[in-house]
């Protein structure tokens, strides 16, 4: 198959590429079918086509970074990667251990290799996905990654990449991609100039609740507390509509979702509107979630502020490591303290924290009982740890900011 | 002359693109010597000599919006364009006015003209640069400017662009400008992916005051503050670096400066830190300035929540319209107070906002001194109206602020 990376199609009126596809909520990013590699309409049709069961295979390349920050898009789709059946994960230093047991102590039965051939050896088959799962700070590929990745090429694997780097602007990529045959997904790659959207306030008109979770650093586990929040909430009979907007999100397959930091800084807010209202319209959701990234405090990673600006939420849930003293990667920039984001992001946001999650890294389990009691009484608001503790007293701190919401549960009446 | 447009030289080691160059401050964004078409040389050197004394000509067209809010770009350039000499401007609408007097009622000698083909006529020239001087609310390019940008291209006119669509992406104005020999300039364009940098805190080693000129909307006068400050300063003596954030400050030729809201949203606070700092140790100033975008409270341009975390400000000056009652292009959307954006700049910011300038658009000459009165009461600060009132008094808002900067003023002691 002869795809050209750039190519455009039309779509419902819409012209899309093959390899923008972040964030147009028309379609899922990702293939609920398999894609025939021998016909371009069957890669078409991958894109378009839902409700089929077949799930791509693919494996996730994480050398020397699974389980640590760096691998923080393997270790979210070895949690939850509902549009990908992975096959294993490739880190020679973790080699021969449980994914799930090198992540959280829980066996998955997803095992990991030292190589890719290894890793194509065990399963038998060729993956049809081969994910590269590390965000190096670098943000550039090095010399090792180009090579694995055309090595997968080479064996006929479509790439998912979702570093700022994209490799469909790379003529060694690109030329390998078109003589295997094979497509490059670059998640992070906006869409076109011509169709970025400029903020209009049209998302002000959308009439159920938008939560946006915060957090007071990055990597901290603010896209856990969504899901498992819009979780709980469609436990009980609600109709949620998650909006990610970080590309291990969208990877994991949110139909509503854009990667905002590598949008053009005047498109940001606009673009997020856009799916936002796009959600709204077609889902006709009772309560939007959207992912936050970084900090508002965060002097690196403020996309925060975009987000807030393009959602208008009525509500914000602040996610907060109580013993991380510095922010990752950033030896000398002290953690903030939860009352400060709080103020910053009520006056900023002209919505109110209405709850928090902890996150408990470095701590026992009586110390998680202890600062919920405490956090609870200096704030007074509803506060619970997304993780160790029941997903109910995240759907209670909703609840209580949205009484109208509890009236349409019909378990509870 | 055959330019690749998107070909790579090296300079001091640093690769550059010589269609995206708009914040790298070794050099200047545009040339202080005139472009010899002929040769590949001629135009580096255009790009990395300084101090020659031969100002390129140029025209700016801006067809049916000089003196317009869409005009912004045209309109910052009659005023001040110390890196061109403007021959004309092209706007069929004003044609036989004199531009000054169209836009200030003060003759500048320069005139309106109907079309690109009058205005050479009369000029007996060809321009050397054809300045696209409209910001579309679009976005986009109509059918018209493309055909009088490629009318441009073909009489041998180099093309600054300061559009979000990059002209040197489009395969049309490729060949056209391959053609005649001529280059164009995507003043927008970022650094490539591979060269952009993300924030590291190396901002806050720059020991001079650092003050950002911020506003309550966007088109409200903070470039023309920036610039009579600065100005003002330097006529005491101080050393003064303007660290411009938009692309009408780029054209004017502002040294170190870049286009922020066209830089993918990770990369906005480390880039203007970047740059910040590359001032800092070159120029060794006694105070930089960096003009703000948009507003901290705006929905659709908030670019400034970026430019506080990138610049780290030290103060910041308020900009502000009394007489406006809703933003720019938002009919809907209603103007903050002066108090709400004091308050939440203070917070996001950590800096105190030690003055405000007003725009006296739609007020009277004694409004102006009643509102002058009214908020130094109000706010205990410094008032003034940069563009109506003595630059002494924004030079006093800095001294009141930064008292050992007045140590450093022979005239003061």
């Amino acid at each position: 198959m002869h795809i050209h990376p750039t190519k455009y199609y039309s779509f419902r009126g819409v012209i899309v590429s093959v390899n923008t596809l972040y964030s147009d909520p028309y379609f899922s990013v990702f293939p609920n079918e398999r894609i025939h590699p021998n016909t371009q309409r069957g890669l078409l049709n991958a894109y378009h086509c839902c409700g089929s069961e077949t799930t791509p295979s693919a494996v996730i390349f994480c050398e020397a970074n699974f389980t640590k920050t760096d691998g923080k898009t393997a270790n979210g789709l070895i949690r939850y990667s509902p549009k990908f059946r992975i096959l294993s994960v490739i880190d020679s230093e973790k080699a021969g251990l449980d994914s799930g047991y090198a992540l959280d102590g829980e066996y998955n039965g997803i095992p990991i290799y030292a190589t890719l051939t290894e890793s194509i050896e065990m399963a038998r088959e060729i993956p049809e996905y081969f994910i590269f799962g590390i965000a190096p700070s670098s943000g550039v590929l090095s010399t090792l990654d180009r090579q694995v990745i055309l090595e997968a090429i080479d064996l006929g694997m479509n790439i998912v990449n979702g570093l700022h780097e994209y490799l469909n602007d790379d003529p060694e990529f690109i030329a390998a991609s078109r003589k295997a045959g094979v497509v490059i997904l670059d998640i992070r790659k906006p869409r076109a100039k011509r169709n970025l959207q400029i903020f209009s306030g049209i998302v002000n008109h959308v009439d159920c609740p938008k939560v946006v979770i915060m957090g007071t650093d990055c990597a901290i586990g603010k896209r856990t507390t969504a899901t498992k929040l819009v979780s709980a909430l469609r436990q009980y009979g609600l109709n949620v509509v998650l909006v990610a907007t970080g590309q291990t999100g969208v990877i994991q397959g949110a139909p509503y979702s854009l990667v905002m930091d590598s949008i053009p800084a005047q498109f940001c807010p606009g673009e997020l509107e856009a799916v936002i209202y796009r959600a709204y319209e077609v889902e006709k959701p009772d309560i939007i979630i959207i992912e936050g990234q970084g900090a508002l405090s965060h002097p690196a990673f403020s996309t925060s502020s975009m987000i807030i600006r393009g959602s208008a939420p009525n509500a914000v849930i602040l996610q907060h490591a109580p013993c991380r003293k510095y922010r990752v990667d950033f030896d000398e920039m002290a953690m903030p303290s939860v009352a400060s984001e709080i103020e910053l992001i009520e006056l900023f946001a002209h919505a109110k924290v209405i709850g928090i999650s902890i996150n408990h890294e470095g701590m026992e389990e009586k110390e998680i009982d202890e600062c919920i009691y405490h956090y609870s009484k200096e704030f007074a608001i509803p506060v619970t740890d997304a993780l160790k503790r029941s997903s109910k007293f995240l759907v209670h701190m909703v609840l209580r900011a949205f009484p109208k919401l509890a009236k349409q549960i019909p378990i509870l009446q």
